[in-house]
């Protein structure tokens, strides 16, 4: 999507050099837009350690590459073994993400078939951009899916934009390009259909205030910061038209997993008659879980992202303290959304009932490998 | 209440000089305790506009003593203009506060019926405090009130503490002493029951985070602060046994006005069967409306309070922005929570169901005076 009139995705190379990858920091968004470049695989752990990039689909894509950028460096070392090395290195960075997992055992898989050393240079370089281009399809096509359900709420709407709510960022600066949740409304926003996006500035880390006004604001989508208390209130008013947020997990019978706060969204929605969407790739569906209340542990993140705010004083990133010094705080990083409160699913492969037999019809029980990725080419 | 080991009010004076109010300047809450003195009309309407003190029964208590200070200073002017002036400069600094022109009303009059200059400015001054007195024995009274509900819960929970969930400040600070949705609390905690406090952050001005917390902490109640997002997740899975909260406005049949962000929390109490109890005392219920949703208007405020946050940045005070320069906010102050949600109001004359009958057989349609301030001895 645009950043200031120029269509970026968040990780790319360009052909004149094949041998540097470019990242946006997203550190210090809103505030600074800062294009990284890394050619080593120390730089690219680093990256994905400290966050420079963030967002499931990305964070893979990310460690991908570095299992290529390892390769290139292997002069001294075998490549199998300069591999293998690679592997848990990147792996190591952030040990819950299945996607990292996924990705870095796909490249990992292509360099031990592969014969020669340059052979095997081209492979993990093909298949790192082949995981990407995969990445960007999926999130296109659901805003393929997505795109009607608002088209629907337009015709009806004469002209009026079409108000929709998001938590948190499920945006193409947490995918390569589109989103999950913003798929949808940047694919009505380019076809000339008038929305307004209401964004949760989506305490404690603000992903919804810096990350997702940001990239719809770059982009042209006009769009409101609320803070989270507030999407209640619009709802009980008229003022939402739908709801569509990402899940980081779904249950076989479509229990949402997804930032914290996203249940009460839903709450609020379905008391006011709000239709309550999940824009997701199949990859984040989980068929060995049901029941998502029970069954999906929650992260308990660091209580000082709670006791601290960080934002941008005078022209200095900085965090300020809001509470007491001696007040304990604690962090949930995601909370579960009940399918009874889900209106639907958009996936890659179309829309569907959160539950179970809709969800099976569309994907099929044996659908999705067990690493949880689903239809990979 | 206590501020470490000390009790304090939040306005007061001492019998050694009655001439000199004193405040905490609840601004530089938590970083810093400090203690204003005001001894002037100009002090107070100052203190007022700019918030060193808030919350509704405080600001009324503090436009009572500042009708006391004008006579104080009315050498030159015959004591009834004096008075009459004072009035209309402290409403003005809040012009939309009942309780303000209530009390100042109230001292008013006072001063009208008395004859001497001396005996206008001991009319005053008794005035004021028997207001003062007025409502912390309101306060003092929902906490007496409030205890049973609190005692019925620990009694199921074996001396395990009581988890009470809580969205921004109906404390203390707020009051005069006490609070409203505090008040129950503290009358818990000081009778020795084992009492645990979530304290929602409150966005976008984090009086929880801010404020809550702090009475909380000083007072020795065990205490956690929370993002707003989190209640739903905690009560989702039995970790919050009841919800307090205090109420703006209440109307006839029990919908609550208050925070915005409370009527989420109710939708999340209502789903996992947690008790939701407003906290008020009954000068809030207004009996000319009905239909909370479509009668109470809300205020909405600076978007910069959206945009903005307010911390300790090392020894400093300070604001930093969260969002991008061109992403607009807005800032709905307070929603309104459908008395379907409410378990119940606990009142200064008890507790009843949030309904139009319950709430007629405790206060009888006549009681509050058309000013909102019922029962005023």
């Amino acid at each position: 999507m645009n950043i200031n009139g120029t269509h970026y995705t968040t990780i790319w190379m360009t052909h004149a050099n094949e041998k540097v990858l470019k990242i946006i920091d997203q550190r210090d968004l809103p505030f600074r837009l800062t294009i990284e470049e890394i050619s080593t695989l120390d730089g690219m752990c680093t990256a994905i350690r400290d966050m420079h990039l963030r967002g499931a689909p990305l964070i893979g894509v990310a460690g991908a590459f570095g299992m290529y950028l390892a390769l290139l460096e292997s002069s001294e070392m075998a490549p199998d073994t300069a591999a293998e090395n690679a592997k848990k290195k990147i792996i190591a960075t952030r040990p819950t993400a299945v996607n990292l997992v996924w990705a870095v055992q796909r490249v990992f898989s292509v360099i031990q078939l592969a014969k020669s050393p340059a052979e095997k240079i081209q492979a993990a370089l093909s298949e790192a951009n082949a995981i990407r281009e995969f990445e960007i399809e999926n999130c296109r096509k659901i805003g393929e899916f997505g795109l009607p359900l608002i088209e629907k709420i337009a015709g009806k709407k004469k002209g009026a934009p079409v108000h929709i709510l998001t938590h948190c960022n499920a945006g193409w600066l947490a995918c390569i390009d589109y989103g999950t949740a913003t798929a949808p409304i940047y694919a009505a926003h380019d076809a000339g259909i008038p929305v307004h996006v209401w964004v949760d500035e989506t305490r404690p880390r603000n992903q919804g205030a810096r990350i997702t006004a940001f990239e719809l604001g770059e982009h042209g989508v006009p769009h409101t910061v609320i803070a989270d208390n507030t999407g209640g209130h619009l709802m009980q008013h008229g003022m939402v038209d739908m709801v569509i947020v990402g899940s980081d997990r779904t249950t076989r019978r479509g229990d949402v997993c997804n930032k914290i706060g996203t249940y009460l969204k839903a709450l609020a929605a379905a008391d006011s008659n709000v239709p309550f969407y999940a824009a997701l790739p199949s990859s984040t569906i989980d068929f060995s879980m049901s029941d998502g209340i029970k069954e999906i542990p929650i992260e308990m993140r660091d209580e000082n992202e709670v006791h601290y705010v960080t934002g941008m004083s005078v022209e200095t990133i900085t965090d300020v303290r809001i509470t007491p010094k001696t007040s304990k705080a604690v962090n949930y990083a995601f909370d579960v959304t009940p399918a009874r409160l889900v209106t639907g699913l958009i996936t890659e492969r179309g829309v569907c009932r959160a539950d179970e037999t809709e969800i099976n019809t569309l994907f099929g029980k044996k659908c999705p490998p067990a690493s949880g990725m689903s239809g990979v080419p």
